[in-house]
């Protein structure tokens, strides 16, 4: 009996699950697909309305649906009337029935640098994967339109997923990735950041309804607080993508070893 | 003309603001009142109706109301149709004007210890305030019912809300304090801890509706993976209140380290 070599073992393909918070028909979303669709097998399974600012919002009150689609070709796609949290639950509970190899969110329309990480429903669909020992990437363009160019987002999330196949990362990484809106050529290539502490320093507009009842319109001026030159903030002001490693212990080390004797 | 000593300056008294994430009127945010009512000014703005797992969502696309209304005697009270963290912004910029000395949140009717202070509405309300340079505190019970004993809940709540009025805290200071449920006189004291990696596995219910469509409900079973006698988890097993506190930066320093190098 012939042995079997290790190049006679036929490799399967990685799977990669897709999914992001605009919504499944965003031109986004599309971006990525096209952008890694050789790389593996791609399924995706995304919101099937915009979900933006959901941060990590799960459905527990309600039941959740999902109907498959049909987007690009030979890519399984499933809209569901979830949070893109509940997307990555369902799909690898219900759709893939595994783990995947890797989850890629995104590409968002508009930026998710510094404390947006915390606000956006792209990121925390990359940070559920993470809690699922799933490696994540999150994938933003600081460009709002629907009309945007993608060609360098495009690129960058073609090497990063690339990168993330190649080499065995630890199963709880989650990176945010933002893409600077210029020309592919002006791009400077990535550089490995930290959040900026950057933030919206909120101004609710007021109006009122024709029965003189009041109403508040959520908005703000983007302020950044954070002078370092390591954080996701200047990278991307000087034409960088920027990367931020993400984790979920949300612990504060430095504080509770000051509470430990202060608290005493 | 007298000078005016140290002790002939009256001081005004902090403004406390409380939210919760299971609606103005749950039993838990009543108790929390109660417990502080005589510390400062306390003014509440929270969710007209549970908002469970609404973590760290924003409203972006609706405009929002509040209207007030009397729960206890003089404790300004706004009911506000947005999230948790709505509430803490539209508090701060239509309501008190200024940035609140403390914010408290809760006390939640369930567990938010470990991962769950990421899907928490409780705990992402606390979380913005620090992010707005306001110190907080989310406080949770380990009991879902609404008929639930606050009182070991409430003794600690206001032990920690002393303290933190007492001592100057820093601007961005989160507390994610849990409490068992257990009659109070087996409360063991506090604990300063870690946020445990410890996490619901899902399971998601499959039904079918009367028209042969499948729906699902997000259910799971809560696992422990963090043996560390140093976690929130193991405290609150042993009858401690589990403090742990919490930061917003989410970046992940040892990775970034790492693929500094080996990103080259």
């Amino acid at each position: 009996m012939a042995k079997k070599t290790k190049a006679s073992v036929k490799k399967e393909p990685p799977v990669i699950l897709v999914t992001n918070d605009d919504g499944v028909t965003a031109p986004g979303i599309r971006n990525l697909v096209e952008a890694v669709k050789d790389l593996g097998k791609i399924v995706v399974v995304a919101p099937d309305k915009p979900q933006s600012g959901m941060g990590h919002a799960i459905t527990i009150g309600q039941p959740l649906r999902m109907h498959k689609i049909h987007t690009a070709e030979n890519v399984e796609t499933w809209s569901c009337t979830g949070t893109p949290v509940d997307c990555v639950k369902l799909a690898v509970d219900k759709v893939l029935h595994r783990k995947p190899d890797l989850c890629i969110s995104g590409i968002n329309h508009g930026a998710n640098h510094s404390i947006n990480v915390i606000y956006s429903g792209t990121m925390s669909a990359a940070v559920e994967a993470a809690i699922e020992s799933i490696p994540s990437v999150g994938f933003s363009l600081l460009d709002y339109s629907l009309e945007a160019d993608f060609t360098g987002a495009r690129k960058y999330a073609r090497i990063i997923v690339e990168k993330m196949l190649k080499t065995k990362s630890d199963k709880h990484t989650v990176l945010n990735v933002n893409i600077p809106s210029v020309p592919v050529e002006f791009l400077k290539g990535m550089k490995i950041c930290r959040q900026a502490y950057a933030k919206y320093v909120e101004d609710f507009i007021e109006r009122q309804d024709p029965h003189g009842r009041h109403y508040y319109w959520l908005t703000g001026e983007f302020v950044n607080f954070d002078k370092g030159k390591d954080t996701d903030v200047w990278a991307l002001a000087n034409n960088y993508v920027s990367v931020v490693p993400v984790q979920f212990d949300m612990t504060n080390y430095v504080l509770k070893t000051k509470l430990e004797k202060s608290w005493k």
